[in-house]
């Protein structure tokens, strides 16, 4: 299969031309001929089957065969918001393999321990894209800018809200509160944790504390934990 | 907490002595003064809490003042078998993500579509031993050698046995075969996958074929996938 991701696609258009870098990949690269067979995917769920028609290595034709509306279609909504890690590294692990796995959006937070208040999200999103690309999924994640938690907690979110994190006090198992089918929107603490000042503040925003199980988790493989349960639970 | 693995300690003895490096970075980098509350895990399932009696920079002596014996044994014991990535930091993070997650064995499996054929044992059980540090495991996972498949295949199991392949065919969800509290064994092919003979020879050794899911997994992903599904159904 060879997989383009063409995010100005058109739905309801015939024809459509592949970018400069990707004609030149098709052709130059993997040497794609008039007659061959291409998958698009635009990011928003569509799944297309397209012929080449003309193997120009600038601008490469093709024609759209057919469109696969809502491929593969989760049955849920995924939003995890997430503290940088201090090694960015271990935030791109994060993201390709939850983009892997099943994930609709991800936000950056910026809480009081975080020692890393800044991100590339430009670069970001192209590991989000090739995963995208290399697990053949329609739809592409939504990376948001960081965002200080305050902000975050008090925007409207229609859907269960959860915080995890590795204080003491009142934690239920993800997987005895989740409602499956839903929306969910998971805050996972940097590597110092929330401070009880932010789990309060949550708390009264109606975030619901929880726990990822008895292991002492890495920021990164927290995040990752709830994306499983998240996408395990919601296995039909 | 400052935490020390100590592989040769006797379980009956009530001093020890940290080994040269172990003592150069508690007494030069952590200042460690007689008296000072330090963990010791040994890897096979006991943590000790020990007290500083001599401050020595190369032959630091402790005092052991408890040991907590199966500290968090799990209820369960996963050994999974994975052949090594081609781009061998996949394995590593796999190696480190598992080992937070929970797991006990680990082999390294050359099939014939495997493009790595070798792997620095020695190298990788050091990702191990910071995991467990990390995230304070009293056992140390066991990391084997690289194994030929059918090697691996005929070899005896006292468990359940599973293979995760993308191949079509009768495939089950490993949630509804696995018995909880139970030993498993799950092989993980290579990015080009297990060929259809190696997945057959499989089954005639009473592996059971089973599916991680929908999405189409790396083979880092998948190994890590089972490990949170194993660990994950075994939850109490």
């Amino acid at each position: 299969m060879q997989l383009f991701y063409t995010p100005d696609i058109d739905a309801a258009s015939s024809t459509y031309f592949l970018n400069e870098e990707e004609s030149k990949h098709g052709i130059r690269v993997l040497r794609l001929q008039p007659g061959d067979e291409v998958q698009l995917i635009d990011g928003k769920g569509n799944f297309y089957t397209a012929a080449i028609t003309d193997a120009h290595p600038k601008r490469t034709q093709l024609q759209i065969i057919s469109v696969q509306k809502e491929f593969n279609k989760r049955n849920h909504y995924l939003h995890i918001a997430v503290a940088p890690t201090k090694n960015i590294e271990r935030l791109e692990w994060f993201l390709e393999k939850a983009t892997e796995i099943g994930i609709d959006e991800i936000s950056l937070i910026i809480s009081q321990r975080s020692e890393r208040k800044e991100a590339k999200v430009d670069r970001l999103n192209k590991i989000i894209t090739a995963a995208i690309k290399q697990s053949i999924k329609a739809y592409h994640p939504v990376l948001n800018e960081p965002v200080a938690l305050s902000k975050l907690l008090a925007r409207p979110f229609d859907g269960q809200k959860f915080i995890a994190h590795c204080e003491p006090g009142d934690k239920a198992a993800l997987k005895d509160q989740l409602k499956t089918q839903g929306s969910y929107l998971i805050l996972i603490g940097p590597e110092g944790d929330f401070t009880p000042k932010e789990i309060a503040d949550a708390i009264n925003f109606d975030f619901k504390a929880i726990t990822l199980g008895e292991s002492r988790l890495r920021t990164e493989t927290a995040a990752l934990e709830a994306c499983f349960e998240v996408n395990f639970l919601n296995r039909v």
